[in-house]
């Protein structure tokens, strides 16, 4: 049995894709869908002070093609929360015409396969926290993929050492950090949760930065033997003063 | 020809997801949801009522995330009870505005990889029982997903001996054990019933823990060499208390 | 090339199973369910006829979990009366509740790997016509699933020999026979007929033994490197008394 | 890098599968139904005129099981005549009580690997050019699939010399040709059309044929180790004749 | 680690298919459905102003069989364009008819395993340029697919070093340029942006030449071993003229 990497482990997420239903939003009267965008925005409100209370943290992005017209990221202290958020929206005007397209559960992680050896409690750790528990950035461009590590014949990253999978993490690491400044990079863990193993988001001011940033790291061999991809979603950020112009038909 | 491990079998069981229409559901007055909601509560009532009688057990969770908003599992000691639970379900007000999102027919049971040699009849054994007829539990949180044991060039699970495969179960058990107290499993056999070969149900008072028993089992060669996984459901507890909360418009 | 084993063909089979809508089936006044179901029965009643004429049979299973509520599973000696009964039940009232989930065509098969040597016209056998063309058993419950022989690799059960397929089918087969009494299996080919190669349908009086079998089986090497599954069915008789209570709302 | 086999290419093909909303067709007048028969059989007339002239052919046969209702194949010198049919079809009466199922886009071809030398211009050659070109007959039963050569691992059929490809190709053409009489076979090349390589329609009066030549060829080594096989779809008959009866409700 | 390919990025595309529900768009008033095909000319025109002005470009071509009735493919120097443009169609009338089918979002893409050294800023480059931000052509046929370089076991693209990727593109180059003048190649990168890594899109007057150029390619050594291919798409120009007549009901 290969030993397990420690994780730490901070706001449960939930990225929440939505896609609108036009043809029906467009049946109701201005008014009744002047009325749908402001429940909404009194959600948004509700969430920034969330935010602000530091309890929390969400992000709204438009996503391009047809996988989604929308998505809602949150973290939470905790898996109620989240609940509590995704069955309010769920039973709010907008909701009725948005159609579910994909959602995903995780928590927010990080692995100590790059730590160094410390007494200190990680949880104190002013940087550690500020990562467990993040104010999502409100870059231009998001870009969120589910992925698992590979177990497939000679391809199996949990039968390797720990010592082996420390290795590789490095060079990993490393590009991860050259693009450091241009995208930032939010893991979370989804295994028990959810149907990969982890959830990646990333943030830019750079759309293209996404493409270099998982390019570069597919040749590299934790990705290019071990990794195994869902579905890839781009989007670009929806600010709150851009909703009702988003909505208006 | 592999000799196959001895099973003991109990309940049968049928976890039930569901998502809500609630678009639909705010059309009907409030008058019909309270009827609807009293309706459902009757059928809870009975539940309880079979779960007093130790003739069957239930539980009532809520699931984070689009792939379900709500799920009911049911241990009965039969199938023919298990399908009339769902028709009476079926033909009830709520289902209308119920779409069902998946379901997994198994039952409860114990391998005897780990059991010692016995001349008693483990059916009379109360503490076998007691886990072959679980009173499931009112934990906080629920855990469900479907399993698969490998069978893939070299990583095939039912090609190795009886004694290779006790061995590595032996591993596997110390970790499930590691966090008794922790997380309750509920282990079902599926072969002949559903698509996978087992479900997995774990509860526990601390939703990380679902995180970190998976991952950690994931480095054990059983799960890494031989396990293959289905979708994963994770939710929070739906007392009786809070259901017509839930289902409020 | 290998050698193709030779098959005797009896009866074409159809598997039906259906989701009943049942907030529209509730929609329809009293009067008409009761016509819908009196159309019903009389075409269960015409089946009936051609199984006491042994032209054919049929048999009639609520299905468990949400892959469907029931199946209607037909043995005739044509492709076009498998068409035609299909045909008839979509154009009668209950199929307008009715959502169509699975299907599957294949033939009733018997293989010649365990067969002796002999001059005799095998389809003038009487035990063997009772198998290639069977009355459907009425036992409490059915397990339907289709299946492959995998071509995968090292595990590719078409590039065996006559000889080595032979012998993996002697020791399946044994598995087989020692559930005579408990299961009746009733193997149809599917080659050219549909996704799978076989669908195999169990019947019993012990649903369990469902299990017992094939979970046994999956340790025998013919299941353990070269069987692929697709979809399980299980579920109850559903007796033509029963029907009306079934369907009542 | 190996040489591609060259192709000889005659008329586009699509196969255009559907099903019938029985519920919806029910709702019209019997006036209504009769319309849109009536206009339907004037599509059929077209077509019969397009096939008279040998500019074209076309099929139709109802479908077994609920993978479709029926299925219309046709067969034309352009793309644009095919998207031309189809979009009639899509106009039509009958077209709005039909849900597309499936569909297949492709190219009657003739491989050369079995060609002797020649300078004659093979398309030509009257034998050919009836191969290229035909006039669908009006078999009892049709069976269609479509299928890949595997390109995994030692399994790959792209990575194989033309000799090679050849002498495997040649075995495979001897069962085809062992059929012959008994069932007429049209392969269809999709490479860069549509999502497998090649589409296979089988033709003959004897529905089991389809099986017996599938199950051989499954067992010679290019389909054992270099076959990968889409869903399979088989039917009968539907003359212009029954039409009407196929649609009374 | 092996070397990641540097790439040129050039404009941002999205390929738009839709279904047209036709039962739905019969049901509006001639008055109406001409509205819808004038608003649509509208956007068609502003399109068309953006391609003038070289700051984008689009093409429009109907898709054969039922993946999708047409494709609207954009190119764009920025995402938010992209998002733009799908949620003004998303708000026009005849999106209220369309279903959408699939979509796909990349960036025009150069790679450099061809290219020679050089000072120059390739950007600055006509020829480059012209590659990078293109204006579609006005073929009588396209094709799209995305494809993905395979990482499965010794088949891996992503473990190969530079210099065996040059070598084994050499020979895949050489193929693309010998269909130069009869098939044009828009290969677009889609890493971090959607499923795959690579969107294909093929522009031609003879669409044989799509069959047989995806075929040639198919034993090259670069897709043999090493290309996994999504979804074929094939369709015919849908030129401004015939916008109304093809939307005619």
């Amino acid at each position: 049995m290969s030993e397990a990497a420690q994780t730490l482990d901070g706001w449960y997420c939930l990225h929440d894709f939505r896609t609108i239903d036009w043809a029906s939003w467009k049946l109701l009267s201005n008014e009744e869908r002047k009325e749908a965008i402001s429940e909404f925005n009194r959600l948004v409100d509700k969430w920034n002070t969330t935010q602000s209370n530091n309890e929390g943290s969400h992000a709204l992005y438009t996503i391009v093609g047809q996988k989604a017209d929308f998505m809602m990221m949150f973290a939470r202290p905790t898996m109620e929360e989240l609940n509590a958020i995704e069955l309010e929206f769920n039973k709010s005007k907008l909701a009725e015409y948005t159609i579910p397209s994909y959602s995903y559960v995780s928590v927010v992680e990080l692995s100590n396969y790059l730590s160094g050896e410390s007494n200190e409690d990680p949880y104190q750790n002013p940087h550690v926290r500020s990562r467990l528990y993040p104010i999502l950035p409100k870059s231009k461009y998001v870009c969120f993929y589910p992925m698992d590590k590979r177990r497939d014949g000679n391809d199996n990253w949990y039968m390797l050492s720990m010592e082996e999978r420390k290795s590789l993490m490095r060079s990993h690491g490393l590009i991860g950090r050259s693009y450091a400044g241009k995208v930032k990079q939010i893991i979370s863990g989804s295994v028990g949760f959810d149907d990969f193993e982890w959830g990646v988001t990333l943030f830019s001011d750079d759309v293209l930065q996404f493409k270099k940033l998982v390019y570069e790291m597919r040749f590299d061999e934790v990705s290019a033997r071990y990794g195994e991809f869902g579905s890839f979603f781009v989007g670009n950020i929806l600010s709150e003063e851009e909703i009702s112009t988003f909505l208006s038909v």
